[in-house]
């Protein structure tokens, strides 16, 4: 593997594993009254083209982490939408 | 511009513009309890690093889509540290 691929897998990682620790945070609040909806659910198709670029440009670090972020990000909708 | 390009920006564009109404929203309620600062913070690296990335794969939507969210992110983490 080369050094950009390992660049692309560290911020890969960084912004995939973020959605982590909200996701915790929302499941023990039940709170996402700060968050915006529009953000979420743009947030949300907006990284599903993503995965789809990621494809299309043959860049791994693109395709899994926006795969990984966007499942976390899903979660967060769910939360968004059941908990107002 | 390639139809794979387009689409990267149509990606780059919804994940980016997806933060402006997050940064309207908590300008207006001063409010961020609900978010993570763990998030807010690695999102922040990872999004820097990305754009590091797309340098070095000479990809323009993850360039620009990544600069633009940076500042917004930023200013979302400047938020995050004034409101708590």
């Amino acid at each position: 593997m080369d050094l950009t691929t390992i660049i692309g897998f560290i911020g890969g990682t960084l912004t995939t594993i973020s959605f982590l620790p909200q996701v915790i945070k929302t499941w023990k609040t039940r709170s996402t009254h700060d968050f915006s909806f529009i953000m979420v659910f743009l947030l949300c198709t907006g990284i599903f083209i993503w995965i789809i670029y990621g494809f299309l440009i043959h860049s791994l670090p693109v395709i899994l982490a926006n795969m990984v972020s966007f499942i976390l990000i899903f979660i967060i909708l769910l939360f968004k939408l059941k908990y107002k």
